[in-house]
């Protein structure tokens, strides 16, 4: 028995009304999550705790019946097991040891730390026994491109320079940190796979700041590498990219990757992409977070938009990007409803 | 006499080596622009002085010979103009009382206020006085809906999440301001026109933070209003629009609006642009700015890749946004050399 994602992924025709979930669907929106996190007193102390991560995970579920939950962890959890380690300062964004002062690359674990993934494992376990069988669960990492970002710079918000920067005039060094989180993701996506989890969604949220040839060197390779060595290891393993801001190279990204679905942000433009995809990839989004938290008619026409754009395709509902913090709860419920036609 | 913008705008084949100027050439990067900005006082100083604004306009003329030169003034000029006055704190960018604590738009002048934009205009004069008649010499306003982000939100860099919810709570009204902001950028820019520029390029910054449906309400159609307000007084007025990550929107814009000219930014795939674009409008871009921070092969090889990109189209060679302070001179002028092939 597995749910919608998992019918879809696997090839299903579209379902009507789609499956529904919300990236960082787990979060401060909720008073139930921050009531954990104050209990867990920080972020990352809820990040590796696996009953604490297991209830924020569960916490969407049972108060919006999302026909998926996603693992309640963070991109940066895979440098902080290659020991460049990472803080959360609040209101300020994760803060990390430069590569360049961290000593650059040499300075790294050649592989990940057991007792920092093993947390997030236990968690994969924990959910999934407790999740209904007909809700999903996603793991996810970040891809390589946008964890680099934030190795290279010690933070993000910097417009990717540092990074860039790196690429144009170290390109050897800066292909080895990439390879480096290749292999990092792959054997952190198959242990998540192997906990427990139905699909792992690949995060780019910098992707679509590359030009069109550092898109493919930087986003389309790498994604190809870590597709084809977690399906080395975990054959017709479902894979969702979602290269932020790059919808325009979705023909290219579904080919040389082959992965089972791609996540649109809102600025797609739905009748391109469909031609673009000839139904290849699940499409999954793409409804403007800044819509959810505005609500009222503009809302109801925002989520009719999505539903209409991407009619007859095999669609997941979700926003083009994760929810605010400031989002009313309300605005969640109404979405879900309008989605569903309730 | 006019130079090759005008030529390739009003309709002229493509030209080997493209003409080549950059977004922001009069800027913080040229330590004689550092000069006159101090002598001035402030940034908002220098716009309002026309000798000065002339003077740092023709600064990157002397120095590289662009084959253009812009008009040396700030986007929120028109807000100024209109009453809600403007503050450029150092390292803080631009602040103005967000247009909910100004009162609404019942605050605002009716016009543009003449002694300010008069400065403006007086600058124009000046330089296209002052400049080689070969060289072309552009206007520009910033478009509504990026004016709006800034007069509603007080600020930049919030992801224009004010603005984007008086759009969804209050339609009506922000449906008014953009109407206000197309009557004054009408006005601005034939007056701009009659003063001497050559040509006017109108920047919204912020239309690739749209949904398809948003773009087309709050980028296309005011632009479209704008050209045709424009070309009533100002018949066959060269007009340039940049919506910077609005790429994949250029048939619908190009179709609707009648531009010569589109900007692309640096994101944008040039298969799919000139497929789309069908050569009605001139391509300018697309260089990314960081790339040019860069320097060395990495800057080599993306340069041969714009002009490879857009090989045979009716190119005018740009960076995909404004250069950045930290930018070394002797990359400019390499960037120079080599478009040129001298």
């Amino acid at each position: 028995l597995a749910g919608k994602l998992v019918a879809l992924l696997d090839g299903g025709a579209p379902l009507s009304p789609p499956p529904v979930w919300m990236m960082r669907q787990a979060g401060r929106y909720l008073p139930e999550y921050r009531a954990v996190r104050d209990q867990a007193g920080s972020f990352l102390n809820l990040c590796f705790n696996p009953e604490l991560a297991a209830e924020v995970t569960m916490q969407p579920i049972r108060r919006f019946g999302f026909d998926a939950a996603i693992l309640f962890s963070d991109i940066l959890v895979v440098p902080h097991a290659l020991g460049q380690f990472v803080a959360f300062e609040a209101g300020e964004g994760p803060r990390l040891t430069p590569l360049h002062e961290l000593g650059r690359l040499s300075a790294l674990r050649d592989e990940l730390h057991a007792d920092v993934v093993g947390k997030v494992y236990e968690a994969v376990r924990l959910i999934r026994a407790t999740l209904p069988p007909d809700v999903d669960l996603l793991g996810f990492c970040g891809a390589p491109w946008t964890v680099a970002t934030y190795m290279v710079a010690g933070r993000g918000g910097d417009d990717q320079i540092a990074a860039k920067l790196m690429a144009a005039r170290e390109p050897d060094m800066f292909a080895s940190l990439i390879d480096r989180l290749v292999d990092a993701s792959i054997i952190y996506l198959v242990e998540q796979l192997r906990a427990g989890v139905d699909a792992v969604q690949i995060f780019d949220t910098w992707a679509g700041t590359l030009d069109p040839a550092s898109f493919e060197r930087w986003v389309i390779a790498p994604l190809a590498k870590i597709v084809a060595g977690v399906r080395a290891k975990v054959p017709n393993a479902r894979i969702i990219a979602f290269p932020k801001g790059g919808a325009q190279h979705i023909d290219k990204l579904v080919s040389q990757t082959a992965v089972n679905g791609f996540g649109l942000d809102w600025t797609a433009d739905s009748k391109q992409v469909r031609v673009a995809n000839r139904g290849r990839a699940v499409l999954q989004g793409n409804l403007d977070p800044i819509t959810l938290i505005a609500g009222g008619k503009a809302l109801d026409q925002a989520i009719d938009n999505v539903l209409d754009n991407f009619s007859g395709e095999r669609l997941i509902f979700n926003l083009g990007h994760g929810i605010r913090p400031e989002t009313p709860i309300e605005h969640v419920e109404r979405m879900i409803a309008r989605v569903r036609g309730t």
